[in-house]
């Protein structure tokens, strides 16, 4: 069932294969403030799903108990308004497993897109990504955690977002920063 | 001297005196993340001061702790981009200090813009404010943890930004999360 806003956008969170600072393959840990604030951000504007990807047994216990004490526990009570922003997110192992749930879902494989900090090929512009989103497509936009998404999860991609320029070399945005920020340029009004 | 990108644009985060979830007049507690996230993403817009403002003398005992750390500490070094980010940043007692050291530092008062989640009188439009910011205004952006601004904080500002509007009824975004945001209207391109 749909809820108010609901759009065709989901998101995935990777925390393996990323890179670290020098462009090694790594497995990243899961922070509580990356579920929190992009969960906000993502109920905000009608995110469909919002995927926390890993592979690690062990930081998979722990999304599950942050997200069981949210949905069941004694959050779920105390603030019913973080209780809804986390009721989008669900754990997977890989962003192939969220390719598939969201296939499965829809009837077709979304459009997946990476966010990157680099400029790459096969760029889509903003206004045309949000765009296909108003249209109905479903598009997955995928956002890496460390220093970004390793190579072989950018191939899967069918496009790549430009990276967010703010008029200054720094470039050096959190990822729930960056994550706030396309957002609001795809669905923002 | 100015840094390649900078603008007129300054913000400041309010820990006090801002309200509870029943309005209630109360101080917050300083929290790593929000110096952190907020720093990097206002480097990368070119803001020219981003103001830590709390009256809580054990609360700027860290807040000095943590720059120092970064300034001189062992984080200088070993996170460059980090330290640069938190260069900008400036720990003040009150919204006041903010606006005579804006005053001081560019001859007249600047124009204080307030937000929240909330529509208010006296708003301004973010096209509308990121324009006079180009423009050479200078512009301090006031931002409120916990619910948000006191009412004698927003009584101080000259206007007021339009809440952020995601689609849906939700409207719990973080402060790190909105601050990314309103900062992307007004400067990004």
């Amino acid at each position: 069932m749909k809820y108010q806003g609901e759009t065709t956008l989901s998101i995935a969170l990777i925390h393996h294969p990323v890179v670290n600072k020098r462009a090694e393959i790594i497995g990243s840990a899961v922070t509580n403030l990356d579920i929190h604030d992009i969960a906000r951000t993502a109920r905000t504007y009608g995110i469909l799903q919002y995927f926390i990807a890993t592979p690690y047994e062990d930081q998979q216990q722990l999304v599950n108990e942050l997200l069981a004490h949210w949905e069941t526990g004694h959050g779920a009570t105390y603030n019913p308004a973080r209780r809804e922003a986390l009721s989008i997110v669900r754990l997977i192992d890989s962003l192939e497993s969220a390719i598939a749930i969201l296939t499965e879902k829809c009837g077709k494989k979304p459009m997946v897109v990476a966010t990157s900090a680099t400029f790459r090929e096969t760029t889509i512009g903003y206004s045309e990504l949000g765009k296909k989103i108003r249209e109905g497509e479903q598009v997955l936009l995928i956002f890496g955690t460390a220093h970004g998404l390793a190579p072989e999860v950018i191939q899967l991609a069918d496009a790549t977002l430009p990276p967010i320029k703010g008029g200054t070399e720094y470039n050096h945005l959190s990822v729930r920063s960056a994550a706030s920020i396309i957002i609001d340029r795809l669905l923002g009004s």
